[in-house]
């Protein structure tokens, strides 16, 4: 529950299940196809008892699937749920901030979409297919909606 | 810098600058139109020492800035730099992971867009304006596409 008086919403649900960095890290890791946990240690640079504890996390709120890939011994890996995988828009458009505003020089990795051209993620309204500009997107409380 | 076999990666230059949950938090009131440290802190139910430390870092890194509105006393608010204001979609798909996600029925929030139709953001090629389909991003560090 939010604390008296705070905003409820939506983002804050959702940084409440993936709102630190190791645990979007993770997510970009297994979207890569980074599956087991000491390469993920080692590509995330997090270290090995906050990544156990994040996976776990990441594991109880159906973000990541753990599946078992060897039974002798037991091994296990991490993938994605379809929940993990629809995080890609939020890293897509973080990666692209991150170019943009906090990366010294030239951005470390070039993206290429299938239609030949650098991949820039830009966000749309999905009914009509424009941009939303400053102030043309409004918000309501569900209940004030509901009321109308 | 990354730790030595950590991916060098502009997600986790982005995270490094706004990648915990506070921080984020403020960015969305920021947008909001509410600039007031009392303020913030209710509708974001951060502490507010780490509102305090948070506040200081967003100013630092270029994402917020900080204003005087009154000299006799002093007093400030905050408001988002274009760095800040550049954010907007990564808030925008975090919130609708949240609304998909993270809420137990439904959404908390309605979202209007000028169109007339709910805002539902959905991430698309800039180029060539269709959605990024899984596998359809090829990814190349810079050095190596400077080679070609």
């Amino acid at each position: 529950m939010p604390p008296p008086g705070a905003r409820v919403c939506s983002i804050a649900g959702a940084l409440e299940v993936i709102g630190d960095r190791w645990s979007l890290l993770v997510v970009r890791e297994l979207s890569l196809g980074v599956h087991r946990f000491n390469d993920i240690a080692l590509r995330t640079g997090a270290p090995r008892d906050v990544l156990t504890a994040r996976l776990r996390k990441l594991v109880d709120v159906g973000v990541v699937e753990r599946r078992e890939y060897s039974a002798r011994p037991p091994r296990f890996d991490y993938l994605l749920t379809q929940a993990g995988l629809d995080l890609a828009p939020v890293l897509q458009t973080l990666r692209q901030w991150g170019d943009d505003h906090a990366v010294d020089g030239l951005p470390p990795t070039v993206f290429t979409h299938s239609c030949g051209q650098p991949y820039v993620p830009r966000v749309h309204c999905s009914a009509c297919g424009e941009t939303a500009l400053p102030g043309s997107v409004t918000r309501s409380p569900r209940e004030a909606v509901a009321e109308v």
